[in-house]
Parts: C-alpha cells; sequence; structure tokens
C-alpha cells in the first residue's frame, strides 16, 4: 500500500460516520482533498463506462464520478435514483469545458473511492428528478419522495422561514408567545367543531378551537398587555382549494388599552416587513387605505379587493333615473335600486364588450349594458346600444364622471346592489386582468374597516351577527337601541391581492353591552352564559378594553410562493376528502378504545 | 379657567386613549407631567381622607394619590380591588421620606384629576394583592384573577422566554422548525389516544398525536436534514402532579446522517444556554457523564438519577456470601441475587440509622441493615448488628471499599435487584437530602444511555420493547440474531435533579432491521405495517439514517421556575380530572352533532 493511500485512510478513519461536508459545500479550494459525502442520487448518467452521479442532499448537488479505476466501480453502477448513499472519495477539479457555474460545487466532481448504501429505494411512484407532473393523490401518498423536489424544498423551507421571521418581529414589538389550550372547550367561529371524546368523563367531549379567541381575550383579563401566538385552528369544514380541511394556522395577536389604529399601527410594519423579506422583491405597498366595507363593496364588488387593479365602480343612478333607456329607468323607480359603472379604460371595442357582457351572463346575470367611446375621425363618437338609447347629454355626462374618451369602455349593471355586486367584484377582476391593467408583480394592501355589525336574513327578516359577535359596536349601548341594521362594528380585514389574509376587531368588553348586543341577535342572556360562560364570567372582574387580529399563515406563505393550492405550502396536507392517504387517516377504531370512550358507531341508515 | 388649565386639556385631549405611559414608566424626571394611565387597582388604602391607590399593569405598579382637591375624588372613592381604570393625573414627587427604592417607580407619584372605569369588578373570588393561598380549584375556576398574581404572571413570562430561547438557539444552529399534523392518524408512544371521530367518514376517527414521532422521520426521509418543533402533543393519560391530562409541549428536533454523540453534540448547549439563562444563576454542570442504563440502576437506583446527590450504591455482595450474618449469605445463594451498598458519609448514629431503616419499611421493604462507624476512645468502632455478625474483617473490607470512616454509615439491600432497585433509589435520595450531602442551588445533567430494547414480562416470560420500538438495535441485525434481552438500543434520555427532561434515540432506518425487531417483540410482518404503514412505506425509498431526541418544555420550565406542579406554568391548565372548570370542558355534545358523526353515547351499564 502506497503511503498517500495509508494516510488516506487514516484521515477517513477519523471522519465523522456520514459526512466531512454536505453536497453544497466544496468548492475549487477542496480539490485534493479526501472527503465524505451523504445524501440522495438525484440523478445516475453512464458516459460509456464512466458513470456520474449527481449527489442531493437539503443543501445542494455535488457530481460525483466513477470509472472502472474506482475499487468500488461495481457497487457505484448498482445505485438508482433516490438510494441514499455515502460515499468517500478526492475532490478533483472539472475539464473548464464542464464547469457549471449555476451550482456552488460547479467547479469541481468527486471521485468516487469508497460507497455505502444507507438506503436503497424501491422502485419509484413519482421522479424528483424533472418536473413531471403528478396526480395530487400520488403526490400526497408518497408525500415523502414529493417533498424531495426542489420547488417543495422551497416552498417548506418559505413557510419556516416566514414563520421565524413572524415571531422575530413580534418579540421585538414587546409581545410574548402564548400557548392555548387545544383540548378544551368549543369556541365557535362559525364553523363546525371537531370533538374529542372523553375517556375519563364517558360522554362528555371536548373540543378543538377554532380559533384561539376566547382564551386571548382571557388573556388579556389576566392582566397581560401583548399576547401572540402561532396558534393551530381546527375546523370541520368542506375543504377547498385554499383552505385545509382540518387544522391551519393562524399568527395570532391581542393587545389591551388599544384602539383599532393602535392595532393596525402594531401588525402593518410586521406584515410589509414579512413581504418585502419574503416577496422576492416585489414592491409591497406601505399606504394602506382604510376603506370602509360599503365603500368596498360599491368599489370593488368585494370585502376583500385587489387593488393592483386601478377599476373602481360608480353609481351612476342619475344618469340613468328617467332616461330612454326603460330597462335602468324602471327598475329605479324601485327601492334600493342603484345603477353602477365598472369603467374599463382602453377596453373600447365591440369584441371586449361582447366577451365581457357575456362573462357576466356565464355568472348568472342577464348581461351588462356598455358604452365605448372611438374616433370617428371628426370627434368623439359613443358606441353601443345604450348610448343610443340614453342620448348624447347623457352619455357625456357618464363620461366625464368616469373620466373615460376615446378607446374606452364602460359597463352598467342595475339593480339591487346585493344581486349584482359580487359579479359586478367578479366582472372587474377580469376587466382589469383582460386589459392587462391589473399589476402582476406587487402585493397592495387595505384596511377594510366598519363591518356593519348585523344583518337581516333576506327571507325571514330575523336580524343575525353579520360577523363576530365579540366585536364592540360603534357608539357603544347607545347604537345598540337605534336599528341595528345601522350599528357598524370596530371590526377590520386586511385585504391583499384580492386575498383576506387578516381579520380581527376592538372586542367589546362590556357585559351589558355584550348582553344587549347578543339580544339583538336573538340570543337571550342564558343563551349567552352558556355558550360563552368562561369569558362571560371573566368580564366581570375587571375586564380591560383590549382588541387584536389574526393572519392566515398558510395564505400569506401561498402568496409568497406564488401558489394557488393551500397544499403547496403545508407539509402532510390532507387531500379535499380530509383523508390522509401516507398515514392511512381517519381510520377504523379498536373497538376496545369505543368501549372505553362508551360510544358506538350508527349504521348509515340509522 | 386658568391657562395652564386648558394647556394640560388640550394636551390630554391628544393623548392616546388609554395611556401615555405603562404602568412601570414614570420617574422623577416626570415629575410635572401630565400622563395619562390604564391598569387595575392593586390595592386601596385611605389615609383619613387621602387615598393611595397602587394601579397595576403587566409592566408594574404606579401609586394613584387623590384628595377631595380632585374634581373626580368622589368617583375614585369608589374604586374596589381589581377594577379597571383609566385616569389622567399630574406626575408629583413624593415625600423623601415615602420613597420606594424598590420599584422604578418608587420616587413619584401621580394626583389623580380624571377617572375613567373600563371594567368594574364584582366581589372577588380570589385576591390578586397579598400571598393568600386558594384551593386549586378555585384557582383554576377564576384562572383570569390567579393569572394576575405575581408569581404567575412571572412563570407565565418565564415560560415564554424560555421557548422563545429555545427557538433562536436551534436557529442559530441550522434548524428549521415545522409544523406537522394534529389532527392525523394514531402515533403510539405507549399512552393512550385521544380520538376526533371524522364527520367526512362517519365511523372513522383521526387520532391526536402521542408525539410526532413518525412525522419526524418521514421529514428526515423527505430530505431535510434538520429539524425541530416546539410541538403540541396529546396523551389520554391519568393526570398527575407533573404531567398535563392533555396536551403538553416538547420540543422536538431531528437530524439525518447522524450519530448518537452527534444528537448530544447538538442539545447540551442549547439546554446548558437555557438553564444558564433562565436559571437564576444556580451553577449549571458543563460536563455531561454518559451513564449506563445498567450502571445507572447499580449507582442511583433509577433512570433518571439526581446527580446533585453524590451517594453512589455499590456491589458488596462478596462481603456477605458465606458470611455469619445468614440472610444474605442465604439470598446470595439464589440466582440472580445481589447485596447493594448505600454508603451515607455523616450519617453514622443510631437514630439516623433507624430512620431510614423505617422509611424503606414504609416503601414496602422488610428493611435494611446497616454499619456506621463511631470513634470509640481508642479507634474506631462499627456498630450495628450487622457488624457484629459477619465480624470485623469483613466489615472493614466494606468499609474500605465504600471509602468510609468515623461518623459514616452504610446501608444495606439484598435480593434481586429488580424488587428493591427502586426504593433503593429512593433511598438514597432521602439519606441525600436529610444529610444535607444532595446540593440544592444547581443543575447537574447526565446522558443515560445503553437502554436494553427489550424486557421479559415477569410472570409470562413474554418479550417486548422496554423503550421506543424505533430505535436502531445497537448491532443491527447480528444482534437480534442473538439473546433479545442482552440488545442495547442506541437510545438515550437525560437526567436532571432527579427529572427526565429528554428522551430520544437513533432510529431504526433499515426496514429488514426493523422486521426483525418488532418480530422478536411478538408483532409479524403485516402487523408493523398495519400500525407503522406511513412510515414502513417510506423507508423502501432511499432512508438516510437518523435520529433525535424529545424535550419535555413543561418539566423544564418547571424546574427553572422551582415549582412542583406543572400547573404552575402552564396558563390554562385542566384540572387533576381533565376538566377545564373555566371553561366547562369536556361537556355533553348537542345531538344534532352526534348525529353528524353517526355516534351514541352508551348508557354507563353497557
Amino acid at each position: 500500500m502506497y503511503r498517500a493511500d495509508i494516510f488516506s485512510r487514516l484521515r477517513i478513519s477519523l471522519m465523522h460516520a456520514y459526512r466531512s461536508h454536505s453536497c453544497a459545500a466544496l468548492t475549487a479550494a477542496n480539490v485534493g482533498d479526501t472527503v465524505r459525502l451523504s445524501g440522495w442520487v438525484h440523478r445516475v448518467r453512464d458516459h460509456g463506462g464512466v458513470l456520474f452521479i449527481d449527489l442531493r442532499d437539503t443543501y445542494g448537488i455535488t457530481q460525483l464520478i466513477c470509472d472502472p479505476d474506482s475499487p468500488v466501480f461495481a457497487q457505484v453502477e448498482k445505485v438508482r435514483s433516490e438510494w441514499c448513499i455515502r460515499i468517500d472519495g478526492t475532490v478533483k477539479a472539472r475539464d473548464a469545458s464542464l464547469v457549471n457555474p449555476k451550482i456552488p460545487t460547479g467547479e469541481i466532481e468527486v471521485f468516487v473511492r469508497d460507497i455505502e448504501v444507507l438506503g436503497a429505494a424501491a422502485e419509484l411512484p413519482l421522479m424528483v428528478f424533472g418536473d413531471q407532473e403528478y396526480p395530487e393523490e400520488t403526490r400526497l401518498k408518497y408525500r415523502y419522495l414529493d417533498l424531495r423536489r426542489d420547488a417543495m424544498q422551497q416552498n417548506m423551507k418559505l413557510r419556516s422561514d416566514v414563520i421565524a421571521s413572524m415571531r422575530k418581529r413580534m418579540w421585538d414589538k414587546g409581545f410574548r408567545e402564548f400557548q392555548t389550550p387545544i383540548i378544551t372547550a368549543s369556541s365557535p367561529e362559525g364553523a363546525r367543531d371537531f370533538l374529542v371524546p372523553s375517556r375519563l368523563h364517558p360522554g362528555k367531549f371536548y373540543a378543538l378551537p377554532q380559533a384561539p379567541q376566547q382564551f386571548k381575550q382571557l388573556i388579556m383579563v389576566s392582566g397581560y398587555d401583548k399576547y401572540f401566538q402561532i396558534a393551530p385552528c381546527f375546523r370541520d369544514e368542506d375543504p377547498r382549494a385554499d383552505r385545509s380541511p382540518t387544522d391551519f394556522y393562524q399568527l395570532d395577536l391581542e393587545m389591551s388599552f388599544v384602539e383599532q389604529q393602535d392595532v393596525f399601527d402594531t401588525i402593518q410594519p410586521v406584515i410589509t416587513g414579512i413581504f418585502e423579506e419574503f416577496g422576492g422583491g416585489k414592491p409591497v405597498s406601505q399606504d394602506w387605505p382604510l376603506i370602509s366595507y360599503a365603500d368596498s363593496a360599491l368599489w370593488y364588488g368585494t370585502d376583500k379587493p385587489d387593488l393592483r387593479n386601478p377599476i373602481k365602480m360608480q353609481v351612476v343612478s342619475e344618469h340613468f333615473a328617467g332616461s330612454g333607456f326603460a330597462i335602468f329607468a324602471k327598475l329605479l323607480e324601485q327601492e334600493g335600486t342603484e345603477i353602477r359603472a365598472i369603467p374599463a379604460p382602453t377596453g373600447g371595442s365591440r369584441k371586449f364588450c361582447d366577451r365581457m357582457n357575456a362573462f357576466v351572463q356565464k355568472e348568472g346575470l342577464p348581461g351588462m349594458g356598455y358604452i365605448f367611446w372611438r374616433d370617428q375621425g371628426e370627434g368623439m363618437e359613443a358606441a353601443g346600444p345604450l348610448a343610443k338609447n340614453i342620448g348624447p347629454e347623457r352619455t357625456e355626462a357618464i363620461r366625464q364622471q368616469l373620466g373615460l374618451g376615446v378607446g374606452d369602455a364602460a359597463f352598467f349593471l342595475g339593480g339591487k346592489p346585493a344581486a349584482f355586486e359580487a359579479v359586478a367584484g367578479r366582472a372587474r377582476t377580469v376587466i382589469g386582468e383582460e386589459l392587462g391593467l391589473t399589476e402582476t408583480d406587487s402585493f397592495k394592501f387595505a384596511w377594510i374597516v366598519d363591518f356593519p355589525m348585523y344583518e337581516a336574513d333576506e327571507e325571514t327578516g330575523k336580524v343575525d351577527f353579520s360577523h363576530n359577535p365579540f366585536s364592540m359596536p360603534q357608539g357603544g349601548l347607545d347604537a345598540l337601541n337605534g336599528d341595528p341594521l345601522k350599528v357598524l362594528g370596530y371590526q377590520y380585514d386586511l385585504a391583499c391581492n384580492g386575498y383576506e389574509l387578516i381579520s380581527g376587531a376592538i372586542r367589546n368588553h362590556k357585559l351589558d353591552v355584550m348582553i344587549k348586543a347578543f339580544e339583538l341577535a336573538g340570543y337571550d342572556e342564558a343563551e349567552v352564559h352558556k355558550r360563552f360562560g368562561g369569558m362571560v364570567n371573566a368580564f366581570q372582574y375587571g375586564a380591560p378594553p383590549h382588541g387584536g387580529c389574526a393572519a392566515g399563515i398558510d395564505r400569506i406563505v401561498m402568496l409568497l410562493a406564488d401558489e394557488a393550492n393551500i397544499r403547496e405550502v403545508i407539509m402532510f396536507p390532507m387531500n379535499q376528502r380530509a383523508e390522509d392517504l401516507m398515514m392511512n387517516a381517519p381510520s377504523d377504531p379498536q373497538n376496545e378504545q369505543l368501549r372505553e370512550l362508551r360510544l358506538r358507531v350508527l349504521p348509515p341508515e340509522a
């Protein structure tokens, strides 16, 4: 044995059992070194008796090379994609022509002198290398393979880093994280509870919290000023693309002795900071407008507007009242009706207008009237049947109100706003996108404020809470003695690019106001005590004014990762039927378990 | 109105609605300032028409003063303990004789000019001010009052700060935190699962994880190197003082491509750092011995030894074999028996020895023989009946082996170690404490290693896993082909001051070894696939060697807070019957809920 070999073996025997370097660490400076690497076989190429293997770990990729000069060539020949291996070898410089400047290890390769198979792999149901698409069921069943793919590695690291950054930012603001109970009492937030049967108290059930709402309010009553939690929440909801069917996470926070603006001033720098840190350099709006719920509905047809779209709808009823366009003129004679316009700058072609009209018909409305303005040679001409019906003066007044000109269009919807508002909002989105008016590479935020406390059921007229029953009504007890449908709450949402990212409120900490608020929604005092006893009792012992909010973490990461499906940013998500195909959940209980819980499962027909 | 008053009112109108300062902020530098404070009335003292109020928030206490010169004297007179109030007032210097140097605000007081009652309080079931003790049920039912007490405020802040520090330390080591599912499949860790009935799949159940064990191993198979999580764990166990009956938290971590020592090197600086940061200056041992499970049982009678106690037990069988002490001599003729000594330096008095003997009798053993050495005037004398029975030579040999002298004692227990080991361990604890040998103000750590993989049931002889079935057996497949009871696992615990703080293992990532390991414990391959299908499947696709551990956070905080009851370091704990008296959990489900889940609760006699 040559002395160099002995020396090299000695060095290896002193090495770590699995690696001297990660797969992202070796550079030209290591040429000549004896190294030990572990990782997965990303891909194997056989160049006529010379094997090239990309060895991958979570940090990067290193190219291995092996030929018959290696004592372990026969073993290296056997490895296949996704085998987990450990190799020892010598770092060599690549030929200049083979240098890959795109990866940190692109200047070197490692000549394999020893190999250990740490974990072989059976035939793969899903390839890690390459961009092949697989059905979601396959990806979820073999999630451990799916997660090895580069895009998923990046998404999960992003998620982890976003949450870490949130925590640091909250700590820096003097907040402490407190854990609230998970096996607890029902904390209704409008969805179904997941129940947990009690073994020590058979027949009784715990519930998993839909949110730590009551507990965080109790933390305020307990005298802690600034609470936050990266809180798991549990809602037994029917699954959707942007919603996890079981557990999901919120950045939950609450503060005492604050007003609405204090909450905004606290969370805004956290969110802008996160989006600037992880948003890939896309501009993040710094000036967050406060838009009332009513204005948002009028301007954008939704309470989660996408402000990257510059289109703002307007009321144009006056121009149609008593006009020659009989449909709208008649409509306006009914109480509560309005005509609203969607201005569409650069949308001034019949083809475009007809396509948009078809869109709203597909969405279930009879159609949209429209006017578009074109250059007629000797001046501007307003085209479309509507313009003819109402005549040039009204048409011009509309154009001036909307600030439109040649090449632009406007669409019109009429009736009771509730009947067309949502479709108008969707039409605004499509118009903005199709005309290229909507920015694509930015994040724009707005606070939606002044939510109504109550809404009336359209058929029965019964008044119920429209959002969170625990919000403080603006105007307090006095306001509750008037028309409930006019009462606004100190309740707010943060909208970003068409998503609701945050929801929150200044809470109702006054027991008399709370009892009255529930009474208006048809709950008597006994019912309030029964349903929210813990919090109601606590409010009798010196409750401070308080408020807060909760930010949807999965959704924030979705936005930052530019993914449309929440399962792309959750490590081990359920499928759309709330099943875990990898772990086989839910599954049949053991009889012994049911016996201990004193439960019987009834047959389907029962 | 004087101009100064107008000015002061203007300033107040520009103030925050609730406070210009916290209750810990004002110092002599603020004298003359108009300020606004909010907080709770800690206590009220009436000094003959002059009211002194300690106003408290989470940051501190400020003394308020009010007399009939104040326009709001009549309102201030009405406030009672734990009312939440907002006041405006003027900062005044206290008389030199009234300065309190113990609090930051001790040099000033605030003369109250305006007051608003934010939340009045009903008669208090529990006083926040003072040190009165209350039954735990009262404290838990009115937890929001209990949590306002200084000791609880400090405990909760400590807990929050400990967890924050853990996270920072793990991030600094290159670990990322990943959330694993909470509503999932059973992940058995030896306790009962909490079940969650599925609404979408009636009759089937999810389980809450007893630990993220399988998921963290799947994260390793997914190619992430370094995972940690402050993980909620759920075990349906019968409650104990140092165990939460429902959910509790672990610092859970896992690493790929590591051996046992790598895990130790990773977690030791995290734990020492935490104990140095939050341990109140108590010394933290830096040199953590590795003690085998067998040695720990022999030396300390437990696998969670308290090394602050210097006593180390020893085998002294040879001195009793064939001796004149017939009980031990006969005992030693039986297979598997031993005589062990507990040396007790400074314990050399008959009174003490008799008391210790009585202790083990109370613990269920027939008693302990003892020898103690005293100065007899013309030399040392070995006293006690045992010494007489075995004679001076053997007695002296024992003394020399144990390194004892005048004033010391030694206790002796004999039989099969399993029958007396635990009691011997408790006797060692009591001896160390009573003799003042055990340090009280330090933290001493030791790794307990080389746990046996299997144990045999004493009656049936059936072999089963003694600890974690997923640990890698030392010696791999070869070892499993020998005597199972001799197989040790790469499994380890961290003991600190008599508590088990961490448990972990290098995992068995080789499917053939795992199948064999389960076979020895009586589980066939089909059963392994059924119970641990997710992980077993994953191990077929290139599993890396990996290992990790989990640290009990509640217990660490208990130690740091010097509390003996885990409920002192949990914000909203269950009581010992796993009930939440504040929130009323568990409770009766609604019929509609049971119908949706297709469940029926059986009557008790069923």
